[in-house]
């Protein structure tokens, strides 16, 4: 059968690149389609009714919603390429763990960077350095969090990595003063194609963040 | 090799009771150690340094955490007895976004019914009464969440159940009359060995309620 694969996304989303990264690790092609957050498209809330959020696969017309859930699916469906979970249970409750911890933590403290000022900005930056530097321990000193090869945690957090320069825009600061070594994991996670083809440029981002500032009435 | 599990946990948490169904549905037998979460053992905080929360499963030295990566991690080692996830990838998909959903909603509108008063109250009352609403329509028909036969998303709403009589008490309503075959469900899993046994009193869920609304200073 002709596979038919649909990514209902927008561009400046850490949770749809993720999606566009696996898919494009296990080289599949597939129909990208822009939503509008701020006025939904019909398709998307029937894809979706229950949270009514990108992204969304759309595989032979059956959804997949939840960026880690889609990521995971993608992964079984087209387990010949690029594997992105181990195989052993125990390394892969581990990329599990991780991965669930990045979804907790990072999006959150990242968003209070921006959407902040004053006191609760420093505590969001603080937050956010020392979720990073959880995540560099973790990292040590191999290539990827997936060991010799890029995996399933990789994939969850590279996406936020082009939103460090809204984050660094907007606190005054440097993740990289703080946390060299997961900039260096940066740098050779956009090494790779799948990644740096997928990922939005910084700049829109920060210009993404800049309408969505003003429309929540946020200086 | 002899199988060595231990399960750190506490009486009355729906998270650590998913666990304990898990190893139960597979006959696995396991240490239980009760945690008093006011003063964590030291065995705690290093099994778990990053979360320093229960449960915490613990298999031939190694620890898992996070009750949903524990239940899929049980479903992998033990794979020969009771599969919980299903093994086709888009129904595991499924299986996985309604745990997760769970995992989303009920805690948190739930907790907010036995915590608070007046309008955030009746607000929170309704929340869970459309989550659960939610989730009953997902069940429809079948006997059980994963069809005719008990899996993962069973396992990780069931355990809510003994909490039902803390939130209808403390909330004065009954969950009964507003869904009335997800309580059906509720009986057919309690029919279960592996689900009564695991399952706290929800009288004594109540009483723990009572202690920790006391603690927090809510009346």
């Amino acid at each position: 059968m002709a596979e038919k694969v649909t990514l209902l996304d927008f561009y400046a989303s850490m949770f749809g690149m993720r999606a566009r990264v696996a898919l494009a690790e296990k080289g599949i092609e597939y129909e990208f389609r822009e939503e509008d957050l701020h006025n939904k498209s019909q398709f998307l809330l029937e894809m979706n009714p229950v949270h009514k959020k990108i992204p969304v696969l759309i595989h032979n017309g059956k959804p997949v919603c939840e960026s880690l859930i889609i990521v995971e699916y993608i992964d079984e469906v087209w387990n010949q390429k690029s594997p992105l979970l181990p195989s052993d249970p125990y390394e892969r409750a581990q990329a599990r763990f991780w991965a669930d911890y990045i979804d907790k933590k990072v999006y959150d403290a990242g968003k209070r960077i921006f959407l902040t000022k004053g006191e609760e900005q420093e505590a969001a930056k603080k937050e956010l350095i020392e979720i990073l530097k959880q995540l560099e321990s973790q990292l040590g000193d191999k290539p990827f969090f997936g060991g010799d090869a890029f995996g399933f945690v990789d994939v969850a957090l590279i996406t936020f990595s082009c939103w460090f320069h809204t984050y660094e825009t907007s606190g005054e600061f440097s993740i990289e003063e703080h946390c060299p070594k997961l900039i260096w994991w940066v740098k050779r996670c956009m090494q790779k194609q799948s990644v740096s083809k997928s990922l939005a440029d910084p700049k829109k981002v920060y210009d993404f963040a800049l309408v969505l500032k003003k429309k929540l009435g946020v200086e």
